[in-house]
């Protein structure tokens, strides 16, 4: 069934003149189904999107629940996570157990990995030379020079992104948005400016030190008193600076005030300090605690 | 490399009369590097072993790490997880990130699943009717009939499997052993009877009530305070039976006591509950835990 299940995306790709398959990675699923049922390892389909917006061919990994053949016809949510290249896997296979019917805690979701090609230039909202330890990085190869294409990342991910994977996969309207440190002040970027984008938004350890603390600013200005976001947010950070450095964790805590305590009507927020985690062991525990929180009234029954 | 390192394996097991390769699942590494370096699935060997001691084929799923480029003849630690169906896949995928290098908590190990034909009969230490209500099921189709193979396993494990993995792969001496609920009771048992077969016991939501609570009596007679017992152990519950009924809990808690209130040397142990995870969802957590536990003086440098 999953085979024909590719097969059928196979054929609406064929149809589609400016987007291709690049390489669907197919694993053996007959020959695995004949001489071991249990181990599946994660497999996804990897598609190239030649983008205007960006200006360059973009990847995407793609995993897909198995076909469920009492329900040939079911639509699935869709979880879009950044930094694809790192955590594409890790967050596949967490929905796909926590979906199973023994486990059974968030519903089947449809995964799109987004690896990168420039971070930096993606995954910032503005240029900025100013570095984490608060001092501008003025060498000729900073890797900062690239920065600020956040916006137009957006754009990319509104315009053709989601689109693309709505026209060819059996997705269902609601989207989640997942992202780590400058991934996190990605998704951060995205429901301030445009909100409507997702339903929820995920942010492990947003870098919120990037150029001043400028999306610090941003959401002072944009969480005002009198607005509704029928969203969900959650954030979180690590031990990160410390125990020397706090700066990490306050910003976390401002941001955090900002929004608890402004009378937001609708946004459904959570964040979780881990302060036995690293920056980058925090993601094993955060993305989970997100989708928990986020399914938390989700009933499959 | 990694095609070379299998090739390798290959000729080893073609080599060995008892052991033959059942079907090695090979994603096409070599495609999936021209096209993209960074998305690699979890992928393992999966090898039959005919195994004297349980009278039938037994499959195991063996995942190795990249090879070393740098250091070919490196060798690993070697973790056997139990209900190798469920849960070998998110324990690669831990042990994968976990041992990045911008990550790096604990070292590069090979994971050794072992999934189950009658998980009964496999993983009880006692041949018992008693149910987890407390109720004797004396139905003449109750899956506890065949219960009481638990010690039988272990001798698999013990003389036949190990010694495979020692024989084909490049295992280090330092080994773990994780199980979940009657995967839990078997690791225990092991603990207890034959604690020199692993360096680390993982046990998550062992199923301390199995026969009348034959394993907490067991802990209770081999624990003695003069005993010395070089060895980690990790132990953790949920919310199993909550809030009408703390049994479960309250079985953790007293072997928990058993092993803080006695004096036995070296016996390095954590124990972890999870009132917020149910029996499925707290292996999300506690294999994480378990393994920064087992792993927190680990220095790769």
């Amino acid at each position: 069934m999953i085979r024909m299940n590719y097969n059928c995306y196979l054929k609406r790709h064929l149809r589609n003149s400016t987007v291709y398959i690049f390489f669907i990675l197919l694993i053996p699923k007959g020959l695995v189904a004949q001489t071991d049922p249990a181990f599946k390892p994660i497999s996804a389909d990897i598609i190239k999107i030649s983008s205007k917006v960006l200006g360059e061919d973009r990847k995407v990994y793609i995993y897909v629940p198995p076909a469920d053949t009492l329900l040939p016809n079911k639509r699935y949510p869709v979880l879009y996570v950044l930094d694809g290249d790192n955590h594409f896997s890790l967050v596949a296979e967490y929905c796909r157990y926590l979906s199973r019917r023994d486990v059974n805690v968030v519903p089947e979701m449809i995964i799109v990995g987004i690896p990168n090609t420039n971070r930096t230039r993606d995954l910032t909202p503005t240029n900025s030379i100013w570095g984490y330890d608060g001092k501008p990085d003025t060498s000729s190869n900073s890797r900062y020079k690239s920065s600020g294409g956040g916006n137009n990342f957006l754009q990319f991910i509104g315009a053709e992104l989601i689109p693309y994977v709505d026209a060819h996969y059996k997705t269902k309207p609601f989207k989640i948005f997942a992202g780590h440190s400058f991934g996190g002040i990605t998704t951060i970027n995205c429901l301030l400016t445009q909100p409507d984008m997702f339903g929820a938004y995920i942010a492990i350890s947003p870098s919120f030190w990037w150029d001043k603390g400028y999306l610090l600013s941003l959401a002072d200005e944009k969480l005002k008193n009198d607005r509704t976001i029928n969203k969900m947010v959650f954030y979180s950070d690590g031990n990160e600076g410390m125990p020397n450095d706090p700066t990490f964790h306050t910003n976390l805590l401002k941001f955090d005030s900002i929004i608890t305590q402004r009378k937001i009507t609708g946004l459904d927020h959570k964040y979780v300090h881990y302060p036995e985690d690293t920056h980058m062991t925090e993601p094993i525990k955060a993305y989970y605690d997100a989708l928990r929180f986020i399914f938390r009234q989700w009933n499959s029954h």
